[in-house]
């Protein structure tokens, strides 16, 4: 009848990511503007395709990003682009994974406020390597009792994260940006989501359907979240669920 | 005065890894042979060298050893390769990261015989979507009771799962192929290694100052690590330590 641990999301949940990626695109767009008539959604539907099929070996992340976007290029051109130009892919990957973390605003003072009442984890997906060092820079590592990077945040691995900290679903509140991966599956297994959309999302995260929307509370950002957690927690003991 | 806990690393211990990335730089040399003179150790060194510069910002594994590899052939061709063979790269590690699982002789046997009597956790290093899919494949899985893959395999890491885990470095053994990875961080923590070196080591892996000679046993494959195990927990008991 109570919240025992608060769940937060890494990437547009605590700091920026997706604006780089999408930088990036624009970047790509760019090098291989010289060699095909390519351009914006059409140029970007080649890009996903081949990140979508490759998906499966690379996973998800910058690295995997780049290689896709090599593989887009070449694909594209017709094997016409200079090397120099797959070097400017490779550079913009290395600048990337080495652009300082943006914590969102207000982020720092609203997990501070939730971490003083309730033991809070970060589950966040992605390359293993990038995730660390951001959550390093972040600054905010010292307020997580655990900090999870994984593969993919699906109904099993929230199951299996839970087992291992001991916490029942009903009990575990997930906030995040992203309906298929940080909210979505924690609903399924009976927890509640706090979703803060963020302006730019990548359409594989858009979609998800939800067991049970009652228990989705959708705010604009960080500020309220600790009222919103505090009225689901009075929900839970008033209900005696 | 017993082991309660026995770690196992992955690569190169449990199942073959090295051997494909000698294999990739093998391909790697032939892709590059019509456009540079250098050959063997000497395009070896300088592939290293870029592997070795961008390992802060890709981290171990597949797709950092790839985009190095590009990197590597755009610069000793003057970027004169053809997008054609930096293709050929990509696709190299598209069929390194498909590639199935296999295991060392006699390792299932000997990890289901220490599984039996101990606690055994995986802790392997590189990157977690390639980790992850080769822990599925390898259908040990099931017999670990945790899986901890991580970024880097030194001291402030064995420190951090050894207390997750609720263990202390003394009780712990960990056996693997890395002095540097494996062996070193966890007799420093005071606990015991069993290294069994594999006939592949990437250079990088090779070199490691041991805090106390007397913790480390080596074996020539994991038949007699059984035994070892047994003996070292017996001596741990009759010296009362």
């Amino acid at each position: 009848m109570a919240l025992r641990m608060i769940g937060f999301d890494g990437d547009d949940t605590l700091w920026r990511s997706e604006d780089y990626f999408a930088q990036a695109q624009q970047t790509f767009e760019a090098i291989v503007a010289p060699y095909v008539e390519l351009r914006g959604d059409a140029l970007h539907e080649r890009l996903y395709a081949v990140e979508k099929r490759n998906i499966a070996v690379f996973g998800y992340g910058v690295k995997g990003m780049a290689l896709s976007m090599i593989e887009t290029a070449i694909e594209i051109t017709d094997a016409r682009i200079a090397a120099a130009d797959i070097h400017r892919i490779v550079q913009l990957a290395q600048s990337m994974l080495r652009h300082p973390v943006e914590l969102l605003p207000g982020i720092r003072e609203a997990v501070e406020r939730v971490a003083a009442r309730w033991p809070v984890v970060l589950i966040t997906k992605g390359d293993l390597f990038h995730q660390e060092a951001k959550v390093r820079e972040s600054g905010l590592a010292d307020l997580f009792h655990r900090i999870e990077i994984v593969s993919e945040k699906d109904v099993a691995t929230y199951a299996r994260l839970l087992e291992e900290f001991g916490i029942d679903g009903a009990d575990f509140a997930m906030v995040g940006n992203a309906m298929r991966s940080d909210i979505a599956p924690v609903i399924e297994l009976g927890g509640h989501g706090v979703h803060i959309p963020y302006h730019l999302t990548w359409v594989h995260e858009r979609e998800a359907q939800l067991a049970d929307p009652s228990r989705l509370r959708t705010l604009e950002n960080a500020n309220a979240l600790y009222d919103v957690l505090d009225e689901i927690e009075r929900r839970m003991t008033a209900t005696g669920t």
